[in-house]
């Protein structure tokens, strides 16, 4: 049935469908409206995105506050640099070569002090020795006659380029010198291509030099004396929420194991820390090569041990990989029968809490800079625990006697004629939780890699000895 | 007792310890031979590091000769544009600007031809921005009169940098524009920096783009004429060479732990295969962000689906944490006895086999981009096995039964007193291999979240079907 109505104005027609509400038939020759309202979408589908890509920009500068001061700084760190260039008397000395200082802020000042001065070293020695050997070949040319010369310097430009761009490409070099090999390639292009023309070539390297000395020590005290973002600490701080994030998810996949479901929503979070754990070793890698640039800072040295580091995030990331199984092997379909779960329960929550108590301890050591002596203790502990799941699973057998239900015996009757009595014992059924205790041994395990590792790292870095009476008893 | 002696012409005084030996007595006097003997094992030392690092390069060399190709491109592209440089037409018309093309060339020229694709477009359209904005702003600083046009433009160099550099935090926009933002700040700041000193910024600002353009179009034509390195090409290539170290790992895993001491050997090179697979999450991501800027290449359109090659890698991932487990759990130091080993040699080798068998055709899938009508017959044969070892793990408490040895029954006696005949189960004892089983069911499972994201590959990239006459029988 359909029915014409005035609303709003305009004609409208309406047609009733069968489950009682009414559709607006759209005359087929508003092209106009159509079109409207096809940019009326795009309109809205713009704002929306931009809505919705300011709003994470709002969230990064609200969780971050770091990186939003870092943006300030860059901007403060141009303006100085451009005010420089705007005074006259400095300007009319450095002519247009001022604009190297510029473009040194804008290329070389990074999020961390580290990689700042990575940059800026980088930067300085490779302008300098590549504007030396430019000058070098340069006079060689220049010895060779008018009609060597081009050729000359055509050749050793291919020549050093590619072998500098092959440099890149080994590991340990890329890693430090990666920008150097860069600049390196820039310069010697453009010292050995400009000489040909201007013969003022000490003058303008002169020059060079001086303004990109600007720009450098423009970036670095800009990033070291207002609110600097340390390599070291950022690597450290990061070390540190992923021993936490360890523990958080290694008691949530436990817990989410063996408790009812009521619990699952507030654990769901934490129980997703151990992916971090799992995606920082690019982040630590990096930080780690910036933190060796980064002078005496907080409580690290010159010589700090940060390589250390990278060992602890990779035995941590050896236990996250294990907790990533564990984790599917319990949301696996095969589920064990709540009776077989409650044997097992308090043995695994408990060893499951020793763990990431060792892992918490870890924490401590860490954040306090302290050898603690409650690692050992809680080491002992876990490892005690350990022994006891073992005898748990020893002890099983027994216990199926007790647990195997009417249904399962049912069932196995059914299929196999059995011969004699522990024929009744339901493997496929016990599975499930001997693999999730399997799994919590080798997490135990690792975990004690791990503690191998910090125990490195505190004597490598001379951690304080703990003050006994102190960590034992904590304040209540 | 010690004793003088002349050896090789000069004097020494050796020394008889008691083991029988005789140590030298070096004279505190010879500072300079000491020296001598510092400085030659210094130089040894530098000349054994030199040594090496030649030869890390040149296995670099030897092992990935595209990565040699690249360096030679380089260093053409770099004497083309000097080249043109040179010629003095070209010098007059263009000025100090020319040096604009050389910067650009060093610059931009990346490994992979999407790299430098992206990079170039970002350049360009950065420069364009940043040029057309600096002009604005200093048109209209210009019209504040000279007391404010430095306030105008010191506040617009601050607030843009400050702005630009924010966003680069965005990760959906560092990915992609990241090095735009880098040289829009640049610009923005040269132009709106020399603006307020030359005044034929709109004769610079064509230099400038003219330059930009020789650069950007020597390097693309460079980087995809001669021996052309496709990023999507490379995923493609990585995506497959973890499927085959995913199988050969797994296949590995499972016969070292079930076969002889004999074979370790040889299987320890691919055993490690998972790790390529479980570190290449970094490589993937960008290699497919760099591909979405190629032209169509080889058997790839230009809007192939290269986001689904992420998730495969991701799935891909997924089962080598599993690997990486079962790994730990066979190396681990409870092994279960021969006897039950025996047991499941058979039901799990076959289940690595046919697992493996679908990690292989699914790389024959990808190799040949054609649907593989064998895939889903490998699966069902996975599957089959799946519940074999199922099987085999629901029947082992009979054969427990038989295989449970004197010494084991000894052992358990002497602890316990056993009330029936089911105490005699050595849990324990069975653990490691019931969990190895559960890993490999667990594995088989998340090979078919592989073989998901293939299928959903070879939907979206439109795979060809399979021709099922040639795919059954291959020629033998």
């Amino acid at each position: 049935m359909a029915k014409g109505n005035e609303f709003s104005g305009r004609l409208e027609w309406r047609i009733n469908v069968p489950d009682g509400t009414s559709k607006t038939l759209v005359p087929e020759s508003g092209i106009i409206q159509k079109s409207c309202r096809r940019l009326q979408d795009v309109v809205v589908g713009i704002t929306l995105r931009i809505w919705s890509f300011l709003h994470k920009a709002w969230e990064i500068g609200v969780n971050e506050p770091k990186k939003f001061f870092h943006c300030l700084k860059v901007g403060m760190a141009l303006s100085l640099v451009s005010l420089f260039y705007y005074m006259r008397p400095l300007y009319d000395g450095y002519g247009t070569n001022a604009i190297w200082a510029v473009m040194t802020v804008v290329v070389v000042f990074e999020y961390t002090v580290g990689a700042t001065l990575c940059k800026c070293v980088n930067r300085a020695m490779a302008t300098f020795l590549a504007g030396s050997l430019g000058i070098g070949v340069h006079w060689v040319a220049n010895q060779c006659g008018e009609n060597f010369e081009p050729i000359v310097l055509e050749l050793s430009v291919f020549l050093l380029a590619a072998a500098a761009t092959f440099f890149r490409f080994i590991p340990s070099v890329k890693a430090r010198f990666d920008y150097g090999l860069l600049i390196f390639i820039l310069t010697f292009s453009l010292v050995s291509v400009s000489g040909y023309r201007v013969d003022k070539l000490f003058e303008m390297a002169h020059q060079r030099l001086s303004t990109i000395a600007i720009g450098v020590s423009i970036c670095i005290i800009t990033s070291m004396l207002f609110c600097p973002v340390w390599a070291g600490q950022e690597l450290y701080s990061l070390i540190n929420r992923n021993l936490e994030k360890l523990a958080d998810s290694l008691d949530g996949c436990v817990a989410e194991y063996f408790t009812d479901d009521g619990t699952k929503e507030d654990s769901s979070k934490n129980l997703q820390g151990y992916k971090c754990v799992l995606n920082s070793k690019a982040t630590e890698e990096s930080m780690a090569n910036f933190a060796r640039w980064e002078p005496a800072h907080g409580s690290f040295n010159f010589r700090h041990p940060w390589k250390q580091y990278l060992k602890i995030g990779s035995s941590m990331r050896n236990c996250a990989y294990c907790i990533e199984t564990l984790n599917g092997c319990i949301s696996s379909e095969i589920q064990a029968p709540e009776s077989l779960k409650k044997h097992f329960n308090d043995v695994c929550m408990r060893l499951s809490s020793h763990s990431s108590n060792v892992l918490k301890e870890l924490g401590n050591t860490m954040k306090s800079m302290t050898k603690s002596s409650k690692t050992e203790s809680s080491v002992r502990e876990m490892n005690f625990t350990v022994e006891e799941l073992q005898s748990a699973l020893k002890s099983l057998p027994y216990q199926l006697a007790l647990f195997t239900s009417p249904a399962l015996e049912a069932s196995n009757n059914g299929k196999d004629e059995a011969p004699t009595e522990p024929s009744k014992v339901p493997l496929l059924e016990i599975l499930p939780v001997t693999t999730v205790a399997s799994l919590l041994i080798e997490i135990a395990a690792r975990i004690e890699g791990i503690v191998e590792e910090v125990d490195e790292l505190a004597n490598q870095a001379e951690f304080k000895p703990a003050s006994k009476k102190g960590s034992k008893e904590p304040a209540k």
